[in-house]
Formats: C-alpha cells, structure tokens, sequence
C-alpha cells in the first residue's frame, strides 16, 4: 500500500538512507506542460538545511523525470521521478540498529515484517514525503488551470497561536507563520527549544479555494474521508478536522449549520464539505503534528535482545517536525483534489450545469 | 465507492426510505459460526426509537441473510444482508423535495448528480450506517476468537465531560455514558435541548484491546490513516484523534513519547500506533459528531428554483447524533481491524515470531 | 473478489439454491432511464426451461430493485438488484454433498474453503450469470445513448460450424446461430446429445460497433486483457480471442496487419483493438465452452472421506452450456465497455478532438 | 493501470527510447534473499541481440535495485529496480512520429492521448516487459521456496509445430523449441523469413507444477481470469487458452471431465483449474501472438495530418516477438500465482488442512 489514490495513483519508494527515493504518479491526464524545474518551488519549501530551524541534512532534491513526459509535456502514460540520496551519514544511525527509539516506527516495522532498514528510519522517515510533494506539483498545476488553488500555513506551534492571519506573509517567514509580528518570538522560542534538546508539536491549516460543488463520493469515497486518510498518512500526524472538527463537538445546530441564500453561504463551519461532497465553499483541513521523538534526552527503551536501555538520539533532526509539514499537507490536500475530480468527470461527466449554483 | 476495505469489503447500498438497505461482505473468511439472531444486540444498540433522546422512527431492523452462510457457517463466498425498510413517513419530507437544507448533503447531492431521492436524505441518511454495524457483527466475532475485543463511549455532549471513567456503566444508559452519577444531568439536559428545537455536537472514544504489534500497512494504507478515513466516513462526524491527537500540538516531545521497558511501554500517548503500525498497545481513536442540522428552527436556504426561502425540519430527527453513534464507531474499527489482519497475513504470514514483544 | 469493474463496479451474490441471487451496482452514472421491466428481454434469452435444448429448471428471475433509482431514473448511489430464488430442488442434490463430480468446481472449493454450500453448486453455479445479464441491461442502455452495440452468436457447437452468416436470423432460433438453414440439424443433433446422456462444447463470438477509437487502458488495464478476464470469468470457459486469435500464429506479419488509409481500415484482424486500445472498428471476441461435466453417464471420483466412488448427475442441466452462453458474453462485453469508457473520461476528458481519426 | 496485481503489486514505467525503464513492487513478503546478479538470468532470457533471430538491439539491462532491499534480503517496503537505457537510436524513428504504422498502437494511443511519444513506440514498446520479468524473478523464487515451478517452451511458430516434446532441450536452442531435431528446420526457416521482410506469429505454452488446491478467487478473480487478463496484457497477444482450450468446443462432456481418484485425477483437459480454483494438477496456459507489423514491406497507412501515405518500417524488429515470449509468459504466471497464493493466504489462512486431497 505504497500507492495513494484511485485514478491519479502515486507510487512512492525509497528509504531514508537508501541509494534514492522516487514516485510513479499513473493515471495523470496527458497534455500537462512540466518541466523538471518546476518541481524546485515546493520541494525546496519542504526541504530541510535552510535554516537552523530544521535538521541540519542538507539534500540537493535533484528531480529527474525518467517517463511519461515528452518534449515537457505528460503524455498520459506513467511519469516516474527520481532523486538521488545524497547526504546520508549512516553512521550516525550505527548504534540505532539494535535499539529501538521510543516514539519512532522501529519497534513496529521489527514486528511487521521481522526485518527492518534502520538507516535513517528507512522507510518509516519523512524523507519519503518529498515525493508526495514532487507529485503534486503536477496535480496543482493541473488544479490551477480549472480555478483550484491550494495553500497552508502554521496555526500553532506548542502553545503559540497566531495573533492575527494575513495570507501574504505567510511564505516570508520560516514558519509559514501568518502574522509577521510574532516570527522574533517564534525564532526565540525556537532557538530555546533546540537548546534544550527537546521537540514540540504544531498544528497545520490547508485550504483549497475554486473547489467546485460536486467533487467527492459518498459513502466510504468520501471527499472528507479520504482528506483524513491523506493527512493521517503523513508523519507524526495524530488529529485531523475539516471546518470547525472538534469544536463542532460543543456547537448547537442553529450555530453550526451554513445558512444558504441565492448569494452563497452565510458562514463555513462546515469546511466546503457536506455529504462527503464539496459544496462550492473553502474547503478547509487542520492537521495535528506531534513532536518527533528523535530528542538528546535519554529515555528508557529496549533493545533487540529484549534488554532494558537508555536511548539518545544524536543524529539531525527537526525540533517541530510540523514546520515543514505545511508544503506536505497542501500537497496532500492536492492530491486528493484531483483524485476526486477525475472520478467526478469520470462517473457525473454527463451531468450537465446544474442548477441552482449558489 | 460504497465499498470499504481491501480484503474485508463491505459493500451497502440503499436509501432510507427506500424499500430496503443491505450490504455484501466480500472476503469473509470461511468457517465462522454465525446465526441471524446475533445481529440484534448491536442493532439494538444504534437503532432509534427506543428512548425519547433519538429519534421517534421506528424500524424494525431485522436481517435476513441472503447468501454466504451455509448451516450457520460463512463459507467464503459473498455474504449478503438485506433490511426491509417498515417505517418511511415520506410524505414528512414532501416539501423538502424542492428545498435545500442548511448542514445537509442535499444541495450538494444536487450539485454532483443533477438528482436525487430527497426522501429522508435518500442515501446521505445516517441509516446506511446500519449496514456497517451488521457487517461489523462478523468482524467483531472473528477478532474476539483473536483476543481483540472493540468497544466505545460517549466522552463528551456539548459541554459536558464526563467526570469519571468506569467501563461498566456505558452499556447501561441511554448515552453510552461511562459516569453513572452524570445520567440524570443529562438526561434533563437533553430534555431541555429537545424542547428548544435545538441539537448538540458530541465526542465518540473506541478503543481496541488486544490488537497484536505488526496490523497496518505503510504508507498509504497506515493503521491510523485508514482508521481516520473510517470514522470520517460517518455521517456528520468533523474530526478524528488517535491517541493524544490535537493535545500533541502542545506537548513536548519528551513528554509524548512512550517509553518502552521489557515490561511494555510506560504509557499511551500514541494511541496504540507507530508509524501506522499497531504497537501491542490499545488502539484508541476519539470521533467529534456535529450537532444534526435538522432543525425546527427556522434557517436561511434556496429552493431548487434558486429562490430565497425559510427551512424548518419537522420529521423525526436525534438532537444529538452522537449518541447512537457509539456503536457505529466500533463497527468501523473492527471493520479497520478485520481487513488489516488479513493483510498483514497475506503479506507477512511467513514471518515467525518476532523478538523481543514487550 | 466477487466485484467486476473498476469504476462501474458490479458486485454479485448468491448460491445456485440459497434465497435468492442480486448484485450492487456501483459508480453508475445518474440520470438513465431505466425500468424494472426493461430487464425481462435479456434475462429471458438466458433463462432456462423455455426449449428442450436448456436444462428444466424454471426460474421467473424477476427483478426488484432495491435502491439507486427513484422515480425509474439512476441517482448515481448504488442500485442493488434481487431475484429471488423458485425452483430449487435441492433434494437433487442430496448425495452430491458427499461426492466430488469431476470437472466441477466441487472438489476445489471443498480445497479453498473447507467447507462448501453443495445445493446446485453453490457459489460456483452459472445461475450466478444472471445478475451479470441485468447489471448489463443498464450499460448496453448508457452505450446505445452513445451509439455502440453489442451483440453476438453461437459459432460452433461440438464440430458443426455455420454455413453462412446472417445476424438477422440469430435471435429467431433457440441456438443464436447465424444461418437459419441449419437449425433443424442442430435440433437433431442435440435430441441425440440428450438422448446419449452427453455433452459438447460451443463457440460464442460477440461484438461491439460503434466504440470510438481510445477506450482501453495500457499496459495492464489493457480493453483486450480486460476482455479476456471478463470472458474467462464466466463458468465453463476455456479459452478467449481477440480478432484473428490463434489464427495469428500460422499467419505472416504482411497478412496480419490491418492497413489504414483516409477512409478507414482495409480488414480487421486485429478485432479492433491495437496496444489495447480501440481503434474505431468492430471489436470482436470469440470465447470456448467446454462440454459440461453434469452427466447421467457414470464417471470415477471420490467422496469427502476420500473413498473411491463412481458418480452419476442426475439433476437438470444443460446439454451444451455455451448455448444460453451468447447473452452471457454480450453481457461482459457491455460491462468491460462502459467501465473503460468512464475510464478514458476520467484521464482523457481533457483531450478534444484528435484528428486524424479515420 | 500501470500496476499489476493485487497484493503483490508490481508498477512498471518507462519509455523503449526515454532515459529508463523501472518498477515498483509493492505488498512483497518479507525476508526473501535476492542479489542483482540474480535478475541477470532471465532478463538474458528475453533479451535483443543475441541471435540473429531477434531484433539486433542491445541492451545491458543492468538492474538497479533502488529500494526496498536491505543486505541482500527484501524489507516488506517496495522494491524499486531501475535499467537504463543505452541503445536507442531514436534517428531510427524520425520519420514514424508522422506516420501511423498499421497494426501498431500508433493510431490508438494519438486517439486516446492527443499526443504520444513515438521514439521507438514509446511505452507501447515491448520493452516495458523486461520490467515483468525482472520483478517476476522475486516472484519465482517465492514459490520455488513454496514447491512451485514455473516453465514454458514455443509450441508453434507459423505453421511449424513441435514433432516431439522433450523439456530439457528446450533452453539449449534459441527458440525454446522443445524437439532438438527441428532447430536446423527452424532457423533455415526464420532466416528466409527474415531475408523476406516478412514476420510470423507464434505459440506459447506455460506451465505452473507444485501449485496445490485452492489458489484462485470466484467469481471475478478466477485463476483463469487472471491468467488469461495477464497473457492478454503482453504485447501482440491475441487469444489464450487455459488446459484444452478451443479445442473443447468439438469435445464431449465424458471426454473433457477428468475422473479423479484416490491417486490423483486420470486427466488434465482442465489445465489443472476448476471453478475459477487450482485443483492441484499442473496449471496450462497456451498463448498466440500475432505476427509483428514492423515490417520493410510497404504498406498503406495515413499520417498525422490525415494523408494517405506507404509505410515501410526500418528500424530493428523482431521476425517473431513470439520467440522471445516464453519467459515473459513465465513472468505472468508466476506474478499471477503469488498474488493469489498472498490472498489465499489472507482470506483463507484459518482453514487447516483438507482431506481429502487426492
């Protein structure tokens, strides 16, 4: 279950510390202009070693298109991408190979599958969400010429909420924080933090605008459904909410419903999403990180021999893995937009205009 | 795709006021002892019309097998389940033919299909939502002969938390509430909320215990991606946690953490789930319901002809969704758990026990 | 696996002697007309017990449907279709629960499943064809709106072959064979096969005009491969072709290809698909039927306690199974097509025109 | 539908003349020993340029496991394996992206896509199954470990067929003709067909041994169904047939049936599957391919601005692409039995053994 999607299908592969990571994205419509420089934008917003906020691993994220694109145009047949690893220290993993770290998916790929690559997390690291990012470049752009834009930011970082959201600063700032007055205490915290050899969780608002009312099939092919499963998918992510979530929980329904008139929706608690449907409206996510278990500090743990240890965990990792999360939950968010519309066109693509569009 | 799962497949179909509702379960292993009257405890426990807190309908819920089942025993091939339905008031949705309601799946029914059977929310009604608990009656059994035993409770109505945690009392009031002393509290809560025509969102926690360390399938078929998407699948659910969920945004990573010992882990931030993988450890996921949009209070809207009009819902209708909403949220989890059994089989069947399991 | 399609996705149940057979169609488009008596046509050309030539079994194979159409149009949610079972004697089949007739799938599901439902063969029971024959009726309507055809003959029964081809002729003769001439030999030939207690193989060829160049996904969603699953899938069949067929292998490359030119292609070889994908012309598949195994002559096996047996059937069969076949297949050519077809919507909707198309 | 399979899933992408050819094997099992140097024998097998009777291309085909391996032995996660490619010498195409080759998918895939990458027949080249029979090696030796074996050997080509069948001679020659006595006959008989211009088609027969009872999914993942959708799926196939084949349509039931004993069943006329289900005899599949149409002789055809045109193909082809089938053919099969060994395995897993097993 490497695969992610139904008809615009990427496969993903690759381990953290392995010769490459790489996607075969199949079912992609044919005629899309892309050429491999565009993939640099995202990739780079996810990629680590830009600032000290973020592990220290430093790597090119070259992409090669090995198929299905012809004279920079896709072709309609499978377009695989690559990228070559190039800055593995495996050694900083030597010692990990015969422990398990607390919080990490060692113990339970050792159970899984009796076997398990320990370079870097192998599988189990977030490096593999590159591709995930990779792939949806070509989604976004096929979005952005039907009207549907996707974009994220940080709404919370430990206890830090934002104190105002203005769009436009959001992709000035190493948090994709969206109120530029509070980035001094952000770094200061931040800075804090990675002193004190510790982590912190954050949460991630996606959103996409132009999403037309109709994408998404109920029952268990529901749009907020599979908005779950996309999200749930990625790394460290324990909690997802469309629109209000859990603070739908202590709602009234004369509070919570969107009252319709012929100009729109009065409000959007609901998050563009009823019935598993799109509704025309914003459709909104929000994604709950945890803070990565990779920490200086010791914690009691096991080895492979059943022994009771002390794991230390010295290799570069992110202290708010979350950070950098908002370009993989757009591109999630991405990937399952164009998913659905394809299905959409495929099953409803003889339902003409319908009315009333409000 | 009214099919969930990849192994286990559970197909529903029908509409809630429809002549019947029913399923297809493809998959099923062979040999498991079932009779049509084990059906009825779960049923029972999600049907409405049995206090004055759901709704007045009145169904009578009574399954007839159709196929799959020889002499008492699944035999491998299709099982099919089918419910006449007894207790359709069309005629109380009459007008609601012509209008669009605020929350609902109505307008956006419209929007993709261009039709729609508008009798009792045709198939976006929460009665599909029996199919899953009867299918799901099979799954529980062929868990429990695995030691895997699935079970739920309400932990919140609007407001109200509850103010201590005791198992056995869930089953023995009208809310799956596991704080006795708290049922007369919310029992005139729920009466006053009836009165005011008014509904109120709610919490679902279910949890899995005894679920071995290896179930789920990385990436995209995580544990916990698949459990996300289940719950989500629920009618008017708007959130979904595994574990500590949105707390983790706040937590720090030395907190989070689960430290192991040869004795186990030492806690459970985690949710029973490590990189999508089952841990040994309880599986637990939360569910927030929004409060149901049928209302008699009167909301903003547009009829079929684009006009501005006033809605007021008079059918039969839950104040609180939540509340019966228990048992669904177990049927998906052990419909979650059946299927990644089989595949973790399937796929790693030849792998022998796995050292050390804390 | 008891789902046919990818994306109208026909999922069947039921035993040859259980309650009664259905199947769930899912992905349907919204907005066919159809009515439950529209069924009746080609259920009854594939029923049994109109002439002497089929097995005795009466069934009146009347269809009631479930859900997904209201007001006799498609809604887009899934139509569940039932037919309850009349006629079963299973007394027939009293002894055969203790015996495996050769050349059935008796012993192979007794292997598969340890256990198996032996009234009239169960699962594995053509009876199961029926429920392919009605899911069809919906597609041929959705394929006829858009100008493709199905349709088919019998073109070989034991070594007797048509003498000449008239299409006009096939439905008016209890064979579906082409030339009217050599009906009263066949007739003949079947009272003698039903005498002798016998039975003989046939050839079905179906095709489809009007499919537009572009339907078929390659490499492994291939409409040739695809074609052959769906054909191969029906009982009793032992072999599928496409155009030429194994006639290609004595054949010369300057024979075998089909030029083209401005006003189309000069033969049709290849059965109308190249690369697995239509090409415009006819697509045509010829499948093999073997003779059926349910004979009153004696023939060695083995029972359950694994005792050499001698077994003799004496139940109502047909003579030559691929007879009632033609519908079957036409059935599965329908259903191969429309699939594809929403396929090719879903990635290609996007391409206009594509010119040259001769 | 780049992918294959359902547990065992293998995505092939890759252009004849791109840059590189790959796959992706996803839902391996864990723990199966395979180094690089193993693919080199089969990958040999089906290779160009190694007699004068195959298309003079050469290719290194050096594979490159990406992933999914860790010390020589599988991890579970997917296995990427990546060939470049050396030899292509696209200026032989130049003039073939104007034109449309008759009996080439051409003309298919500008229909369906609007656009194609012509070099070489882009990803309709037969050299997208060198990627089948790479992943296929994993496979094989999965079921080598299970007692399962897979072979093949020509069993026609145009009008010549074997005069004697003798396994162990048939990888000594290089038509993988299984009667030694008729090698000199058959490469006189190529060499003039290929002075000609002229190509020829062929037969293929694969055989599985060791699969035990039980392996195949009624109704729609019948073991026939799927072999027969696998074979379909190979470049220039036409027709396949499963034991007797057509030549069951001039049988009689009591000369088809396969009496069955205690010591086993007297017969194979079923190519060793009942019902959709492995009965345990050997499994036999029969192949035809068509003739290739890249041909010197000149043929009619049009161009891509719709003019009548005269075809002659130069580039390097081969006489028979049936010679080279026979391990792609192997491929298949053992791809299509370790899927459904993997899903037996799953749904059945519980059942213990069966008696009796003849």
């Amino acid at each position: 279950m490497n695969t992610f999607g139904q008809l615009f299908r990427v496969t993903t592969f690759g381990e953290s510390h392995g010769p490459a990571i790489g996607c075969v994205i199949d079912g992609c419509p044919p005629g899309i202009a892309i050429a491999p420089e565009e993939f640099a934008h995202d990739l780079s917003r996810r990629a680590t070693g830009k600032t000290r906020h973020t592990s220290a691993r430093h790597e090119a994220d070259e992409i090669e298109i090995l198929s299905g694109v012809y004279e920079s145009v896709t072709t309609g047949t499978p377009i695989a991408l690559l990228i070559r690893n190039t800055d593995q220290r495996s050694k900083d993993y030597a010692n990990i190979a015969q422990q398990f770290r607390p919080g990490h998916a060692d113990y339970t790929y050792w159970q899984k599958y009796g076997i398990r690559d320990p370079r870097g997390g192998g599988r189990s690291s977030a490096r593999e969400t590159t591709m995930r990012v990779a792939a949806a470049v070509i989604a976004k752009k096929w979005l952005a010429e039907r009207g549907v834009h996707v974009r994220g930011h940080l709404a919370q970082i430990g206890e830090v909420i934002p104190a105002g959201h203005d769009w436009s600063v959001v992709e000035d700032n190493p948090f994709f924080w969206p109120h530029a007055a509070q980035v001094p205490e952000l770094e200061a915290y931040m800075d804090a933090l990675r002193k004190s050899g510790d982590s912190v969780g954050a949460k991630v608002v996606v959103e996409a605008d132009g999403v037309p009312p109709g994408w998404g099939e109920p029952i268990y092919g529901k749009l907020d459904g599979e908005l779950a499963a996309a999200m749930m998918s990625i790394n460290a992510v324990k909690g997802v909410e469309i629109g209000d979530g859990f603070a739908s929980v202590a709602q009234k329904g004369s509070e919570h419903r969107d009252a319709m008139s012929p100009n729109g929706f009065a409000s959007n608690h609901a998050g563009g999403i009823l019935g598993g449907i799109s509704s025309g409206q914003i459709v909104r996510v929000a994604v709950a990180f945890k803070p990565t278990s990779s920490l200086r500090l010791p914690v009691d743990s096991v080895d492979v021999d059943g022994n009771a240890i002390e794991v230390v965990t010295t290799g570069r990792h992110d202290p708010c893995v979350g950070i950098r999360a908002t370009p993989i939950c757009e591109a999630m968010l991405a990937l399952v937009l164009i998913d659905q519309a394809l299905r959409h066109r495929a099953q409803c693509g003889d339902v003409g205009p319908v009315h009333p569009r409000i």
